[in-house]
């Protein structure tokens, strides 16, 4: 049997078609509609038809950004896409694409994919965090995505970390997210550096040229990123805490002073049982995720 | 059927005869021998075996502090009772007891008596916080004690909130624990106050006069149990956050606080939807948990 995993982003929507053991086998991309529902689910539909003509499809499965109700099945609030607020994409879609669909948070799916079919593979609690614009996460706890009382759980990028600290998207300050980010990125670039760079990539760039602000900078993110796996290996005393997304590109440069830094706070025997790498799955995580869990809900 | 629960304390263990539905019949305390384990072991079983001989007692769940590993049953480390490192009390009391013997991390415990038969009756999702010397919690998780991998999952007083900020016992720095607690409020009150009390009491003492340090002194913690809250709102979604401890007598002067922090720093429809309150088992939780948890073992 195939599936369609499709994960929603505030530029663009990916989708692809997914065999039972998870593997891509035909992909596509489109812009983001954020203002018009209909433009918005016309443009969805005509990218899962197309894939429909070509393979038999049994579900699919969609990755929200933003508050997904896991009661109401609809779209609380979702920032960079408003019109998708108090939607229910699942209905909206199964009465046109004649299949079931599932919807999730997309960072719930993106782990839920990592786990089953990428670095998570065999582990039974795990954390995947998706270090980009933001700093998205999800929570696999015995095996399965952990939700909460109302689907909202696994917000790990809206924990305080720094009281009275930088200000977030989300309302609050200090958020880990204002510091491990690419927009956190920036703004320590702008601390530390004399010409700040304009893009994380170029931060990046600089300090593999041996830049001394730009090392600096990676150095403080990756210390963040290390306080922030204690904080979720003394909470959860997981098997893995796997990190994906866009700056993650920079690999060691925040992995190394990020396992230094959780050694130094977590506690020892939970540290010690905890890997701490790289998602395999970035940027699939969460097309991967969501076709496995559509493909769950119908089998 | 009965069952004894224990509470393993640094300075005292206290136990009791509880029946099936989680009331307390009988109840008794022993200093807590912490160097010695034979006479730690002896004093136990000589508690024990008093209620024994006037009810019969289907089986004994004890809380004990420290990291207990949920693979070897075995107590890895207990920093204020270190003749327990390394000891499994399931097998050492079966034998002489005569009865199935179960053991769990205390605040786990002290959490389930809270979930299943006080103020988290009816919920699902729920943390339980044990405010005294230092910061307990527990997290039930779908209904069941959440362990983690091996055992050592719920640390949340050893997250760390203040990069670089106090020291800690458990070797890290700025941990909610070194603010949020009984020798936390102490140190806050030698920061603000004048004439700083020399113990917690004191302090509320001197706040319900109207000492202006000292109601500082509650707001700033009150202000941190906030963000603590508004952590695990972001984190678990949960239906309830129950808070008990001796710090708890405070009441209003440390939950209104709380809850204006928490409001502003959590998401929303998480906030609203889960309570923040005052435990109702308090100091009883980790007796009824214990005994609970092995009423359950049992059936």
């Amino acid at each position: 049997m195939y599936y369609i995993g499709v994960d929603i982003g505030g530029t663009a929507i990916k989708a692809g078609v997914v065999d039972d053991a998870g593997r891509i086998l035909e992909s596509g991309r489109i812009q983001t509609v954020a203002n018009d529902l209909d433009a918005f689910l016309s443009t969805l539909t005509g990218l899962i038809r197309g894939f429909q003509k070509s393979v038999r499809i049994g579900a699919v499965g969609i990755g929200v950004p933003g508050l997904r109700s896991s009661k109401t099945r609809t779209i609380e609030t979702s920032p960079n896409i408003p019109c998708l607020t108090k939607v229910s994409l699942e209905a909206e879609l199964a009465d046109q694409l004649k299949v079931p669909v599932i919807t999730q948070n997309d960072a719930n799916a993106a782990a839920y994919g990592e786990f089953l079919i990428g670095a998570g593979q065999g582990t039974r609690h795990m954390v995947h965090l998706t270090v980009g614009t933001g700093l998205g996460s999800g929570f696999i706890l015995d095996g399965k995505v952990f939700e909460g009382a109302l689907g909202y759980a696994a917000e790990f990028g809206h924990t305080v970390v720094q009281p009275d600290g930088r200000p977030c998207t989300c309302g609050s300050r200090g958020c880990v997210e204002t510091i491990v980010s690419a927009t956190g990125i920036l703004i320590t670039a702008r601390e530390k550096m004399i010409d700040a760079p304009s893009t994380s990539e170029a931060v990046f760039e600089a300090a593999r040229r041996g830049d001394r602000g730009a090392l600096e900078v990676f150095e403080e993110t990756g210390k963040y990123l290390g306080i922030a796996c204690s904080n979720l290996i003394n909470l959860f005393n997981p098997d893995m805490i796997a990190i994906g997304g866009g700056v993650m590109a920079s690999g060691g440069l925040l992995l190394a002073p990020a396992r230094r830094e959780a050694r130094k706070c977590a506690f020892g025997p939970s540290f010690d049982h905890c890997a701490i790498v790289q998602s395999k799955l970035w940027p699939e995580a969460g097309v991967i995720g969501a076709a496995m869990l559509a493909r769950d809900r119908l089998n």
